[in-house]
């Protein structure tokens, strides 16, 4: 957080890391096309980058169809994109060493990143135990609640990865209760700093309360949860109290932990809870989660921000400190996170347009940018719970599978690339 | 720019400025009762508070039965607040002096501010002569294009203030094309800093070109015009390329310089025109103009941090500098103005989502709430050209006559006086 990582440039780990994950995204479509599954490269590519990606936004129409082996396939694309296939490549070839630790760099989310060890093959092995742990404990949980073998792996495999994508054209509705409630506790896990797992076996589970992002990332959820719950019972009338606090509870951890299961229609709900449910489409989950979206972490510097803009407005010779877990955010840290905001908000207004194209109307091309580029998975209005992405042009979702990538790579990784800074070093 | 304007405490400054506001709109709302156009207090409220603050929303159903006297009225609410009623205080009573400048200080919309001198009162007394010409201009050019007398001066009051408030349902539909080319001519430099045309005088024209932030807001305005006009004659087909033109430029004019006029129904545009559209719905005009929004030069600063950040992944140890109009923004500067933007944000987030309570959808809500915020005045679908707010429920009609003074006093001035920090100063 306080200095550059390594005296080694950085240029070549963004292009390296993009180069991966596109050939990723080329590779993982051919079983598609292969299969039959689709009949054009758009299609297969979209949902290849809605895998690796853990966007979860599926085009195929009729999941009931497709063959067993292409539903396990997209799942697995969910659970190797989800740590990163960079870091996925360097827990496997810890020769890759050095190399990889820059090339991972430009994959890992947040806005700080921990420090860089000589020993980064070891700590992705690490790390890659924790979350093969996780997967293995849902599975055998979601097995134990009465699913099938198949849908606790794929589901799991999706959950871990907070991907999305589901066996069943209802996606994840027709699971038990007790079912939902393994998938919203595991989608919570998922979405926290896998770093921090990794300091619980030393420290216990203070480290992880005792963190300030997972504090706010749990405080945002409980709030919205609450409010979502209260509308809803308010406002629709005559439900029972425990299903709607299910209803609510699952989807804003889905949709803040950018996993993107549905198990119900929320465009059902009352303007006020869907609204509610649209801000988590930009809060994202932890740094270093496998979850998408601006990150809880940016989203309280933002906020810290704010509150350090008051409290000058009275003081003006006063030189406000932000923090986060007590240590002061520096000064370079705060703009740098602003700009990461600005870009993200640059690029959603950018890709809303471009997606409106399609003339499909305010709510699904922004909701459609704005899910992309999270990683989430479902939208509003036509690519909301009860619909898909088949509704968009190809155009539309070529551009929306770049989206994804973008905002997995989280922005600057491909876009850096093409700015002339990139290829004109020396001369900017 | 650089450093805090004054030693006196710009507390006061926060207090008195709000308290002058409330205060006018408080007594602007006599006239509509008295009169009877409304019945209660919150609908008069709301058209008050519209504007004064150079909104121009209203919630009258049908303007062709009001009297005369209350459309002139609102017309001159406008043209009082356009410039800010502190600063009209000033002019008026030069002894009111110093402690007038530090609540016109408070009043006054942009990043940076300009000198202020001991002459306050002079100057804005100046700023006023250069306002009153500008109108008297605008009377005279539309009384010879056709209009009579009354329409030709509201008019002219509502477009200098950046108003929006018309004398007709139709808003500005019935206007000859002349005079709707002379409307976007002075909304065009009702949008400019007022400064600026205090510089002319010495510097001749150049004097406005040669500022980047009247050369961003043209550039921004030119480009959503062609955008909007390239894509309502290709979507909507056979239409006159003139009558697009002069659609799509007044709009673009009225909604960037936050004036609200309407002279057709832009809900019928294909979609891409109307996310253009809406985005005008945040940038606003340069600071020191009667424009709202989060203002042009904190878009640049923001697009030029974007641009900093990607030459800073590329040389991670090169300090870059972001300017304006050549001259170096402080990292204070930045940090101020990214805050302003999140507070921005927060604002329009938590407005969206107390109006979504009436329950008319995310649109409505959102749209709703960027309009009163930036002191626009249409919005979209409920609240959109071909209707008024009248459609909103009473509490929600309070929140967004709120919601306009916190935007015209730039935010900080109001939600000040909500924190901590204003009533402990020496506590925290």
């Amino acid at each position: 957080m306080k200095k550059p990582v390594s005296p080694m440039n950085p240029r070549k780990g963004f292009l390296v890391a993009t180069l991966i994950w596109v050939a990723a995204c080329l590779l993982g479509s051919v079983p598609y096309l292969i299969s039959g599954t689709f009949n054009n490269f758009i299609d297969a590519f979209f949902e290849a980058a809605s895998g690796f990606t853990t966007t979860g936004a599926t085009v195929i129409d009729d999941l009931s169809s497709v063959h067993p082996a292409i539903l396990f396939f997209r799942s697995l694309t969910h659970w190797l994109g989800g740590m990163g296939i960079v870091v996925f490549f360097a827990a496997l070839l810890p020769s890759w060493g050095v190399r990889g630790q820059i090339a991972a760099y430009a994959e890992t989310p947040g806005p700080s990143k921990g420090k860089l060890t000589s020993k980064f093959a070891d700590t992705a092995r690490d790390l890659y135990l924790i979350y093969i742990g996780f997967t293995a404990c849902e599975t055998l949980l979601l097995k134990i609640s009465g699913m099938n073998w198949f849908d606790s792996i794929t589901a799991s495999f999706s959950t871990m990865a907070t991907g999305g994508f589901a066996n069943y054209n209802d996606n994840a509705a027709g699971f038990s209760v007790l079912a939902k409630v393994i998938i919203i506790v595991f989608m919570y896990f998922a979405g926290i700093n896998f770093n921090l797992f990794y300091r619980v076996r030393k420290h216990g589970l203070k480290a992880l309360y005792k963190d300030e992002e997972v504090r706010y990332y749990t405080i945002f959820m409980a709030v919205g949860i609450a409010l979502i719950f209260t509308c809803n019972l308010f406002y629709l009338g005559n439900r029972n109290a425990g299903t709607t606090l299910l209803d609510a509870a699952f989807h804003v951890v889905s949709i803040n932990t950018t996993t993107g299961f549905t198990i119900s229609n929320y465009e059902l709900w009352p303007t006020f809870s869907k609204i509610v449910l649209f801000c988590f489409f930009f809060i994202g989950g932890c740094a270093s989660s496998t979850g998408g979206g601006i990150k809880v972490s940016r989203v309280i510097i933002c906020l810290k921000l704010v509150k350090r803009y008051f409290s000058r407005k009275v003081h003006p010779n006063r030189i406000g400190i932000v923090t986060l877990n007590n240590v002061e955010i520096s000064t370079d840290v705060i703009i740098r996170t602003s700009g990461f905001v600005f870009i993200y908000i640059a690029t959603l207004i950018l890709g809303t347009l471009l997606i409106s194209l399609d003339d499909l109307g305010f709510m699904t091309s922004f909701s459609c940018a704005a899910s992309c580029l999270g990683n989430i998975g479902p939208g509003f209005i036509l690519i909301g719970p009860s619909f898909n992405f088949g509704v968009l042009s190809p155009f539309t979702k070529f551009l929306c599978s770049w989206l994804m990538i973008a905002g997995r790579l989280e922005l600057y990784t491909l876009f850096t690339l093409f700015t002339r800074y990139y290829w004109n070093p020396d001369r900017c």
